[in-house]
């Protein structure tokens, strides 16, 4: 199937993460149709090996093809770190990851040349942004963290609670100690911590939001190839999810940053 | 198949968190041989469906049995809530959750009726706790709140670090603020929190430790049927994991309270 302008894009993650993205794409590409897979019989990814990973991954990109997309956004980490060579192989669709984007980002403003990555277990692991960072620059230092804390106290919505704070400033010491200036938010999650992780980091450190750099490449990628829709009128993004769709409306909201509703849920496996 | 002395305990849970069964059943029954099934591919069963939670439960029961078991314990809240009757129906063996013996033991406690339960939002949201001590005393009171911070902390092995008790501090405050005097541990996590939650709840409150009440209804069950083993020798329990066994023996070490090995991969969907 060839895309075309006028399909979708199809943006997908393990949860609710993902919509951080889908916030961005909406703000940069406001007229573009959206179409949002949420795995969330399935989350996290996190915790789980590539392997089971990249078959979830495969799984979510064959759903989002048959909805028609253009191009697929893979807006989570983990699942950005072991698939998205094998999708993009699959299917002939541009497909953008979250990993790439924030890496160049972070490339871009450091002037020390020393570049924290924090992430969950399994982006942390998998050493995918210190190879992505390296790859272009091997003289950067790279200094990445697990902060299994993060994606549930965003969930709770406690970004602001004051333990929120202990645990950042716990998690970020062993960046903050080795001289980092920059820091790349390596989970979906994270841009709700923002201004917790900024004032733990401090003002010298400059924090990379993947969200917003991954929305920026889904812009050029669609532009280099004429695939922008050409109406300027707005669609309600269509949301799909493998579970409990009642939770996802109630946290993503506060991911989406406005209400979410009209919930489908469907099964993969 | 008929259930036999010699045949195993099975036990099986989301993840590590049925460990905390696991270490009181060999505290208790120390001859009884022990199979762990920890779902760890599709962890936490806390926020899914019960219809789904309901299907892992039926593939981890269907392969615990295979593995010829005499008795299985579901150690997992949110799997004992919604699995549990099937289960039973299903299979020719005693099958024993954790929620009963948690109950039963806080009705023997209270002493001004007044019970606050804890657990994930799968578990809260079953409302089984309530409907477990409501069968048997229509007049208790029961408060119930879910605690999604807790699993993680436990997981990262930050049981005393400082902001576990802010986050305690805020879950507990409805309770306490409706003078709970028992507090039931609805999940097989918590019981590494016991501490912190002491701390914050008072000496007034008397804490159930559900695992500790699960193994005694086990060593009854065995009892009753003539079930126990003979042999007067310790065996090594066998574990079984769906995914990553490193990590299943690194974080569960602080569960079981002793060092984790032997850990096989297996697949159950």
């Amino acid at each position: 199937m060839l895309a075309e302008p006028e399909h979708a894009i199809g943006v997908f993650d393990s949860g609710v993460g993902g919509l951080t993205v889908l916030r961005e794409l909406q703000r940069q590409l406001p007229y573009e149709p959206l179409v949002y897979l949420g795995d969330t019989a399935r989350v996290p990814y996190g915790t789980k090996s590539p392997q089971t990973v990249l078959r979830y991954a495969q799984e979510a990109a064959r759903f989002l093809t048959a909805q028609r997309v253009k191009l697929l956004v893979v807006a989570c980490n983990t699942a950005s770190a072991v698939a998205l060579s094998t999708l993009a192989e699959t299917y002939r669709l541009p497909v953008v990851g979250v990993i790439e984007p924030g890496a160049c980002r972070a490339l871009d403003v450091s002037r020390n040349r020393r570049i924290g990555v924090i992430g969950t277990e399994g982006t942390i692991r998998s050493g995918a942004y210190e190879r992505a960072l390296k790859a272009s620059d091997p003289t950067v230092e790279v200094y990445a963290v697990s902060c299994p804390l993060f994606v549930p106290l965003a969930e709770e919505g406690w970004m602001n609670h004051p333990s929120a704070e202990m645990i950042a400033a716990d998690y970020l010491a062993p960046l903050l100690n080795q001289g980092v200036d920059t820091l790349v938010l390596g989970c979906t999650h994270y841009p709700l911590l923002k201004q917790t992780l900024q004032r733990v980091a401090g003002p010298d450190v400059q924090l990379i939001d993947s969200a917003e750099e991954t929305a920026k490449v889904v812009a050029g990628e669609l532009y280099s190839r004429s695939l922008q829709r050409s109406a300027a009128e707005s669609l309600p993004p269509r949301y799909f999810v493998t579970d409990i769709p009642d939770r996802f409306e109630r946290v993503g909201g506060s991911f989406l940053g406005a209400p979410l509703c009209g919930v489908t849920t469907v099964s993969l496996d």
